[in-house]
């Protein structure tokens, strides 16, 4: 086995040519292999195996700055700088994260997880170059449509003007997640079809040089284009046509679902784990499935992740015109539904927290300051969504709670969701933003609003009744907060328990009532701390005679730190809670 | 005179065609006589006049929608949509605002203020009536610079997709604020050289149908062209070349600097007030340039408005390859400030706190999870700012102070932002952002600060020492807090008076003494209270005995509301203070 004796880019310098499709075929085996046992990016780094054992012959990594977008593609890249055992040995898994980051190597130059990023840091990093007066290559890899986001577009803009000696490699695999959207990829494909020699050229339009390469699995042919590219003064694309899934059967077949498989059976593909119970992915597609049914006007958008909202394959053809998928462009996604809620239709933007961020203007600008009655259903906000410092999901009500004209809803159950997107659907004065519960679905019949509850007044609910402390127990921490109460209970403290359902908005009269009623106010809350919504409590009570305790989690980027772990690290435990009330009490 | 008598399109419409190009010199004169009384965004809105005409002559707004991207240049709009009194008669000129608002007229659809969002915009518009089967037109006009935004890319890209009747008028003159900048620029300006025939055509490439028209002047060829183009049943983009300031020789002359002049003298195109005390933008433009020169590392960055930073063309030519202006581009000016900064250079990006919000993922994924050591000058944000709800620039710490890893400092004087500014150039290890003071300079060596000060652990600054009352006044609002504790003296009330200089760190052992010595603390935040940082503070004391009074902006979008009385409506005078502060010691 080659793979197990590359600690270095040198090592993969120094192997014969003729080996390398060997390599190639390790490095596929070993990203199916890990995979299967653990999940993974299964399409798109299948799709660069030739790709980035190419680069790594033909550049000095990290002499040569090499930056990958996105980096869900940077297993290869993992195995052939120094991290394949990680790869290789199920009990070394651990030692790599999904993503580039530092801190894992000096090959790994940024940590990066969203998209559409790769080819402005190249820009940056050759400018300092520039002004240095250094001479190392840059390359950006960019592809998995990320070529929608406006970021990209704007790098590939001002790469033209910088003028500037960098790389970018179109990685064109004809898919995002989903299939591709937009213009940009009816002008790829054009290109595809005539090997790169349409005068359709986008990118030369721009002031790009531009180079076609038919075969990106074709590894000799990768190192010797690289190698006429190696030292270039002046921007240059290099399209690359690869495959999604490339030499694993049921991926290339299927690459939405293989997109990121969870743990599956090598031979057969089909995953491990039997299906569980309907997740709110489910709930909410065939939900809206059916209103739509009902109201022509009912338009459901996803910005390249249609499967988070239930919207598979099916779906979205049954939907027809009222589902749209914009790709990667989540600004646009905003803004086309502020486009839409102003005309009379009601979007339903169903997307993850941690890339609305890309939004956040189009949010405050367009869809709040127009008080545009819109849903957006965010999902992934929550101390038990992805743990990648990259995806963290629990800086959303920071980033929504503050936005004027914003109703930020946080359901504890099942019967709550649903019954908050119904009332956002027909609710006409602004924007609802619905934080989806991600710690599973429940189901509390106790907890369903009252038929014909307004939500845009927030009403606290009060669950228990007690005097001496009152616990406000936000969303999926609701049921931290029911743990809390008991503990509480049973060393003789009176428990108040609250579920506050809105993050943007204070029900004054019942906090007004509670600061008089007890002697101690906590807020728990599965987000930031800083910015988020138990300092607005804090602050709002904060000249009554009532002491006020926030738990929620620290401003900064834990990095695959399992939930449970950071929960405590942040004083967010059952007897950490307890004890913290008790001496309030004292 | 015409316009006088013209209250809406259908008088537009009615008017002899040989009379438009008089009712285009009205216009012009009323664009430039209304500026010169009260200051107005000149060249944008004289380039656009005969468009303007020949759209509302062509065009049945408001059943046709016509969307204005930025609308700073909708004055010739709204004049002919009943509000030309506004321009011709002084005393009337307060009843517009220099943006398109739903609030004024129904011709204006949105609130509209940043740019790159006319293009979502009218896919929404275009969906909402594809969907409803209504057949009405759906006009976009983008250009000054506003195309390198990624957002308006995000749009078009959509848009082919799209394949709905929306026509898109590229209104062509060569300028952002400043010249336009990108590989799109240089791609149109071959399409104006060819007069459209050019086979490098970005349009096209993305699957739109494009139109060129030479003369944007020329009101008869508009109309013309219009009438071809209504109902038209796919996307079609007319590309129509103008000419910043057309007709207004100064403007023409100079389109940077009649991009929004302040008040002028018509025949000479003087100002009208003597140029003042250096503001900080001179401030900062030459304390920056003298460092470039001594280290060239250094590189100064603008997102199209160069100005605000003290970067005159004079200073951009002395940087040099110093300074980057990215264009209308500022999530790729974050994005490139990290490239920069990671490879070992030193970004300053100069931006409006209002629009910095287009980069917020960017600032969150990577900048600051990058720890990327870059500085952040950010302008406007406070209450005496714009006041455009469009523009308000007080939500700055709610954006910024939640960001993990970023320090973000808030000096009161022109020696403490002096001293922060050149502390970042030489910190290493994260990004820190300066709230520049937006009230003026004022500056006071008895605030600053102690020579080699580290900023990146906030330490109060005691400036006056009392029991009864602490009151902590950030950056701009010091000034209020001095004249708070200067009231509060004289009723007897001891008071402690202290500058933060920090909106996103707290200094914890100053507070905690503070709790203990004081009966009640006050925060005074010249920014919204939501998400802020008084919030934080009040928190932090939560569990403490000590009463805790948070003052600062309500979360709201008040347009053209004068920081006075917006102040005075969030209970924020002296008096107000006061007497809160009176009701809490009793």
């Amino acid at each position: 086995m080659y793979l197990e004796r590359i600690s270095s880019p040198a090592d993969v310098q120094a192997l014969d040519a003729s080996l390398l499709p060997s390599l190639c075929a390790e490095i596929r085996r070993a990203i199916v292999d890990s995979s299967a046992a653990a999940g993974g990016h299964v399409g798109s780094n299948l799709a660069v195996v030739e790709l980035t054992v190419a680069l790594h012959r033909v550049f000095n990594s990290p002499v040569d700055k090499i930056v990958f977008d996105v980096s869900h593609q940077s297993y290869a890249h993992k195995m052939l700088t120094g991290r394949a055992a990680a790869y290789l040995d199920p009990a070394r898994a651990g030692e790599v994260s999904g993503f580039s980051n530092p801190a894992e190597s000096p090959h790994d130059l940024f940590s990066v997880g969203h998209t559409s990023t790769s080819v402005s840091l190249a820009c940056g990093l050759a400018k300092a170059r520039d002004l240095a007066g250094d001479t190392y290559n840059v390359v950006a890899v960019i592809g998995d449509g990320s070529l929608s986001g406006g970021l990209a577009f704007e790098g590939l803009d001002n790469l033209a003007e910088l003028g500037s000696g960098v790389i970018v490699i179109v990685n064109d695999n004809g898919w995002s997640i989903a299939e591709d959207h937009g213009g940009i990829y009816a002008s790829l494909a054009e290109l595809r079809r005539t090997a790169g020699t349409s005068e359709r050229n986008v990118f030369r339009d721009m002031g790009l040089d531009y180079r076609f390469l038919a075969d990106g699995h074709d590894v000799a042919a990768l190192v010797e284009t690289f190698s006429e590219l190696r030292g270039t003064d002046h921007p240059v694309v290099l399209h690359v046509c690869t495959v999604k899934g490339r030499g694993y059967e049921p991926a290339e077949a299927n690459p939405e679902a293989w997109h990121h498989p969870k743990p599956f059976d090598v031979a057969t593909g089909l995953p491990r784990a039997a299906a569980g119970a309907p997740g709110y992915d489910e709930i909410t597609g065939s939900h809206l499935l059916e209103r739509m049914a009902a109201d022509p006007k009912l338009v459901a958008i996803s910005a390249a992740t249609p499967y988070i909202m239930g919207f598979t394959p099916a779906r979205r053809a049954a939907a027809g015109r009222q589902f749209v998928d914009v790709g990667i462009a989540e600004e646009h996604a905003v803004t086309f539904a502020t486009g839409l809620a102003m005309a009379g239709a009601h979007p339903v933007l169903g997307i993850y927290g941690t890339f609305l961020q890309r939004a956040y203007d189009e949010l405050w600008h367009d869809l709040c300051l127009n008080g545009a009655p819109a849903t957006l259903l965010v999902f992934g906000g929550s101390v038990f969504g992805a743990n990648d410092a990259t995806h963290l999901g629990f800086f959303d009500i920071p980033m929504l709670a503050a936005l004027p004209a914003l109703t930020y809803l946080a359901p504890v159950c099942r019967e709550e969701y649903l019954a908050m997107l119904d009332w956002s659907l027909g609710y006409t004065d602004g924007p609802v933003a619905i934080r989806v519960p991600a710690h599973g679905v429940v189901s509390r019949l106790d907890l369903a609003p009252a038929a014909g509850e307004d939500f845009a007044r927030p009403r606290y609910q009060v669950v228990r009744s007690g005097s001496d402390v009152a616990l406000l127990a936000l969303g999926t921490f609701f049921e931290l907060g029911e743990r809390v109460a008991d503990a509480l209970a049973r060393v003789g403290i009176r428990v108040t328990l609250v579920n506050p359902r809105s993050a943007s908005d204070l029900d004054e009269a019942c906090l007004d009532e509670l600061a008089c009623s007890h002697r101690v106010v906590v807020t728990l809350e599965d987000g930031a701390l800083a910015g988020g919504w138990g300092e607005r409590v804090a602050a709002y009570l904060g000249s009554r005679d009532v002491r006020v305790r926030c738990f929620g989690l620290d401003k900064s980027f834990p990095n695959r730190v399992p939930a449970d772990e950071l929960l405590a690290a942040c004083g967010i435990t059952v007897p950490a809670i307890v004890s913290d009330v008790e001496a309030l009490l004292r």
